[in-house]
């Protein structure tokens, strides 16, 4: 048997100026850092390399990232067990890596590894395949967290609860009496239900860290509109979108 | 009028490690560090010092931390009441010494001011006595992320919500039908109120990131008293404790 391979996981924020310094010094320790290519998008790729560059410019190793079989998006189950067989393409990809390769290697996680994201499960499906590794985790900046920062908020009232969920499951959360709640993942702005949340207050934000980044907030019935605006500003400045929100139940 | 005061507050997560590449540029940039200092406690500001000596060595400027009148404690509204006069009574001195000194400076802040900081409120406070100051917030690691990154978890099943609230909240939580709660602030262990949660999953950590870390994961019926005993050993170590959990209903 031979040295187990060192896995490390490191949330970096929405970009550079996000990396805290133990990440960056866990960069700077790292062999290399293994990334899916995606076949229509290499700005990911392209923010990964400006990260190494700045911390120690370890070598990126891109896969191309197995193909997800959208057709069976239509119901829940199916949906979840496409997303099983990608995370678990993707295993075997990086097992095969790491077989080879040995050593040290990092993974990079927009956000934090907490928060939505399968970075953990892969890392434990590889090692369910056989690979002999140990991993560890470091922590980084994530959505919501930017969004208060650039809101100028606290995400709740003074000793009270938030909760985070999806988009999709807002209206899951308005009905268990919740009042105070974060969303994520987002569709676009006319596919999130507000029904019933038109004096909410909102706080909204895309792009966040990025120059494409667009805030609003104001009452949801007042500013759903400017949201939508927003949202296509953001992507026809940076490519893509990605946008989160605070969404509070008057007092 | 002369120029408004540049005030800018800092999320620097449970220590040096943690403070990102803009908070670190921040710091570098600014002329001085505003803190309380209290009477029994002088680790934080020793943690702050160690923080700047690491990102630019400017100035600490320690302020006696105004008296907390624990005699209103006995009820919620007596307590809020007490904790705002407290808050102003900061905000006070704070707005003395900006006014004075003038040009750009920093509140540095444990974990992330977006959770249970009151760091902004006081700062609106500061601006609400008519100081003329603009301010922005950078964003810093907060406990539920160092828990889940040590425990080497996410915080929720896949696609579903997390719940952050304290301690004190925690059976309101359960009684709204969450089963997926993060639990901060918490009074020592045998004061929260685990009633009817014995076969739930907990994932508990105290004093993430400083030296007394301990970390504890298990079904809350059989775990129970390990956390109690590993609380003890973490305020043994350093002197002070501070715990989160992660708690989740089994399916």
């Amino acid at each position: 048997m031979g040295t187990p391979v060192r896995v490390r996981i490191l949330g970096v924020g929405m970009g550079p100026q996000h990396v805290t310094a133990e990440v960056a010094e866990a960069l700077r320790s790292v062999d290399y850092v293994l990334a899916a290519e995606k076949a229509d998008d290499d700005r990911l790729l392209g923010l990964r390399r400006e990260i190494l560059r700045r911390y120690g410019d370890a070598e990126l190793v891109a896969l191309p990232d197995p193909p997800r079989d959208r057709s069976r998006g239509l119901t829940t189950g199916g949906y979840e067990a496409a997303v099983g067989d990608w995370h678990d393409a993707r295993a075997a990809q990086y097992a095969a890596i790491l077989r080879e390769r040995g050593g040290t290697a990092a993974f990079l996680v927009w956000g934090d590894p907490s928060l939505y994201d399968s970075t953990i499960r892969v890392v434990e499906k590889v090692r369910a395949l056989g690979v002999d590794l140990d991993y560890d985790v470091l922590a980084g900046i994530s959505a919501p967290q930017l969004l208060a920062a650039r809101h100028r908020i606290v995400l709740h009232e003074v000793g009270r609860p938030v909760h985070i969920t999806t988009g999709r499951r807002l209206q899951e959360a308005v009905t268990a009496g919740l009042d105070n709640i974060v969303a994520m993942l987002n569709p676009p702005t006319d596919r999130v239900d507000f029904t019933g949340l038109d004096d909410w207050s909102i706080w909204w934000g895309a792009n966040l860290g990025a120059p494409g980044e667009r805030l609003v907030a104001g009452r949801v019935c007042e500013v759903l509109p400017a949201i939508a605006a927003a949202r296509a500003d953001a992507e026809a400045d940076d490519g893509w979108v990605m946008d989160a929100f605070l969404i509070r139940r008057p007092r």
